[in-house]
């Protein structure tokens, strides 16, 4: 009889467990053994957020399979032929011998075992940021399941006040979320001039805007000095600047690491992001050890450069391949993230694929476009909602590099058929007259994304002189005249305005009321409405009338990130 | 000074005032003229069937911009300079002579005008069955603003009891919907064996049974032979069985014909599918002639062949293809489509892009392979709502060809990756390994489409070997025995069960009772769960103790479409 494979797994959260049954699914005759360092296995860690926020309130639907089965050591045996063990954290892998070696984190008891093929998902872990008080009760992350229980008993009780949370990004922004609906004042505190670093500056800010309108403080561009303390217990945050912020409860979210200690121990080599190396076969520098997940680093498939992206869906992925790859020999590839990601932000979501266009100038892309599109998801009497989408293009082919979106509209609709744009290789071209389905109760007849196209073809064929919002709002400060043309309907103008100075002329009285614009033909003009179209329009009047320098603010009203009169 | 182009548009509801816009847009200097047989302009006329069931009461809204304003000949006058004439019927045109022929339908007035490019958007028309007593009061159908208008005040009204829906397709199911909300006894006659012949059969069904379970009835596989009436009203409709089905009104939705008269007195081309012949260029078979929209024909990307794919979102780009052409000559293209459509149907959804299993049959690809998938949307504690996919791909590339979606879940977001997949000319491969926005609130980790596609490879690895419930059936029709294996949990048995004869053993629980299995090896056994995994880890069980011919039944319990025990 043919010798059995044995292959180990370490770690049995998201990547692990995929890794084993897959492996287990493809030979069933293999010895397949997962070893968790933590109690539970198969945690949806994604979830916790929203059972901290009380979306949820039955704890074990994040350990249960779809049929509300405990995925306990119990359950991958039965179910899965799978040795699982919990508490059993291994503490060292001798390569050349095959062997690794565990320690029971409850009852100390030691053991080892050998291996044909070993599987790393060691995760990641939470930086915590060296400051002092760091040691204060009522500091926390939320990153295990323990922590979840922590906060979302801290939102049953009632108790807690007020909450710092440092770090805006995803965990962030979402932890803030559950925290708030536990009516806890919330602060976020985030060291870079913006919340969600995957968006750019100008989407981040229509989020942190609204993050604000639902209450929460937001302060960017400063961190914590410390945190302060009485009796042990956490008081306060001391800011860089100096100021305080009174709180009984801090949430840490300022990122993770890659696990890689035992990789390190180990021998393996560790690629410049701070994960795993591994090649497409997530195969890791020893090609008896693979590893998958949160540990590892990938591949940009827009740059070919390495990136650490720890997302649970990539996890799960990889799992799939290194399980297969194992007990097969290599034979599947995993080819990489274009980085795609959306989190819920309140009523808004925001989510981004491929590069932005911070990211494409930091990797010195050289000619890229950029535009900003805003409109209904679906059609106004079908209750359509707000999209503001960002799409980052090469100028000369076309080609897609990415996009974001935010919005209280279908953002992940529209951010799913952007990823799936740029792993198909589609240009702006492509997506001007794609083919996507059409129903009011679903999208608008020419839904966002095309619509953003169209505004983006336009800017390419030189139709339409865009400018961004950022752009005109330097100006002002920069004491530059440029003459502000609203062109929406009076109505939309009492609701809703910048009040920066700009000049009224609904777009259907323009042609009418030329002599009211200045008559110097070589002034700037930015036109704009509430989204995108009639600021267009009014450009092309303007032009064809001979003004010579005429711009059209991209996004209007609607796309707007500072502060408005109204 | 250069001459002005002159644009005639015939035609002013979707496509033609797309084409107008955008003539308008590129050339400030042309003359854009857009004649419209009816009284109003860009009318949404797929909003008709949800101003019908209440979704909303402003009918304005049918007719407005986002602003407010009515999109009426002021407003393309102001806003657009574009000549918009209402009530305008062309009734002829000269080619030679480049002369358009017109008739003011309220007053009798008659006029003519020349014209440099012509762009015929003369829409379709509802078939009406040549039956007797089609003439009656009562029965109409849901294509113009004054239908649209006749059936809400139906619904208002609270009068009428019984209404037929003659057609089950994307119309007859919108206002199916629509007048059920209006608590008016709906039945939907179809003539063909399912509702909906862009699914496959079986997932039409499921579609139906929602609908059935909606209260609505629904009679396939059957025609009206008339129309029977008393004191020239309704009263019941006749089928071709012979039996009579009461009802007040009905509504004949058994789809559209291009509206060609124009085109054909004109002697343009018309194609083999009724269409007016069209190149790239939108441009018929005279040069200075274009068309668009519903009257036109397409090309199917996929297969290349000609189809009539009279879609609004289509029509409206089209629209723009036309209109740039029209003033800058021949310089962009429309693809084509591949016949993505969506459609709501009470609390489901219903869409498909690309080829169902039953069109790449009828056009005789040669190797095609299916599978059939369910799973949630998003995580069950996110509440998840089911979502069941039909795949169609090449089976030696694995190139995607088509994909169907329907159920209570987001098909507007799985029907938009695939369509996108499909145009980026992506592969089940390629899917298998989709980096797509996950979090929890949006998708599971597993996106329900990247599943599917790894349902896919199990089949074409040969790893799995799938039945469809279709041939299952059949075979319990056909008195075969094969072994039927449930394995799910007993839970799930009590509430939701096949009843037809089989076993229930769960997974967990599958290794140590497989002497309760039949000894035979050589004997058929189905396995099947709730919606795909389980079913496919029991087979796996099963091959590995020797069973020589285990399936796995496709889609599972959540997908049968027949009607079950309980």
């Amino acid at each position: 009889m043919e010798k059995r494979k044995k292959i180990v797994v370490v770690g049995g959260s998201a990547a692990g467990p995929k890794a084993a049954a897959k492996a287990r699914r493809i030979d069933s005759n293999a010895e397949v053994i997962m070893l968790q360092k933590n109690a539970e296995l198969s945690m949806a860690s994604c979830g916790y957020p929203y059972y901290v926020g009380g979306f949820f309130d039955n704890r074990d639907m994040l350990l249960s399979n779809p049929a509300g089965i405990t995925r306990d050591p119990v359950y991958f045996k039965n179910a899965k032929d799978i040795d699982a063990r919990v508490n059993t954290e291994v503490t060292a892998v001798d390569k050349n011998r095959h062997m690794v070696f565990f320690r029971n984190t409850i009852t100390g008891e030691t053991g080892e075992m050998t291996y044909d093929k070993l599987i790393i998902a060691t995760g990641a872990t939470p930086l915590m940021p060296p400051i002092p008080g760091i040691e204060l009760e009522g500091i926390t992350t939320l990153q295990s399941l323990q922590d979840a229980d922590f906060l979302r008993k801290i939102g049953d009780d009632g108790e807690v006040k007020k909450a710092v949370i440092v770090g805006g990004g995803l965990i962030g922004v979402e932890t803030s979320e559950a925290l708030q609906l536990a009516d806890i004042e919330i602060t976020i505190i985030e060291l870079v001039p913006q919340l969600l670093t995957f968006l750019d500056w100008e989407l981040a800010k229509l989020v942190e805007n609204h993050v604000r309108s639902k209450g929460a403080n937001v302060i960017t561009d400063n961190g914590v000095a410390a945190f302060l303390g009485k009796d042990g217990k956490l008081t306060a945050v001391k800011l860089r600047n100096g100021t305080e912020s009174p709180c009984e409860l801090a949430v840490v979210a300022i990122g993770v690491r890659p696990n890689v200690k035992l990789a390190r121990d180990i021998g393996l080599t560790i690629g410049a992001t701070g994960g795993i190396e591994v090649n497409a076969y997530m195969q890791t520098s020893d090609p008896d050890i693979y590893a998958v997940g949160d540990c590892v680093e990938s591949v940009n498939r827009l740059t070919g450069k390495k990136v650490f992206a720890p997302y649970g869906d990539l996890a799960n992925l990889q799992g799939r391949v290194a399980g297969e790859n194992a007990v097969l020999g290599n034979c599947v590839t995993f080819p990489g993230t274009i980085q795609t990601g959306i989190c819920k932000v309140f009523d808004y979501a925001a989510g981004s694929t491929g590069l932005s266009e911070f990211t494409a100038k930091r990797l010195e892309y050289p000619d890229i476009i950029t535009v900003i599109n805003a409109s209904l998801d679906k059609p106004g009497f079908m209750g359509g909602k707000l999209l503001v989408t960002k799409l980052v293009a090469d100028r000369k082919t076309g080609k897609i590099l990415g996009a974001q979106c935010v919005g209280p509209g279908n953002v992940a609709k529209q951010i799913a058929q952007w990823s799936m744009a740029i792993q198909g290789n589609l240009s702006v071209e492509d997506i001007v007259n794609a083919d996507l389905p059409y129903a009011p109760p679903y999208s608008l007849a020419i839904d966002h994304c095309i619509a953003t196209a169209h505004v983006m073809q336009n800017k390419m064929k030189g139709r339409m002189t865009g400018i961004s919002s950022m752009d005109v709002h330097q100006k002002l400060a920069n004491n530059e005249k440029p003459f502000l043309l609203d062109v929406r309907e009076p109505g939309e103008y009492r609701q809703m305005r910048l009040g920066v100075g700009e000049t009224l002329i609904p777009v259907g009285a323009l042609r009418s009321r030329l002599h009211e614009l200045p008559q110097d033909k070589n002034i700037e003009i930015i036109c704009f409405c509430q989204v995108a179209l009639r600021g267009y329009e009014a450009a092309l009047v303007l032009k064809h009338n001979g003004w010579k320098n005429v711009k059209v603010m991209e996004g209007g009203v609607a796309s707007w990130p500072f502060p408005r009169e109204k």
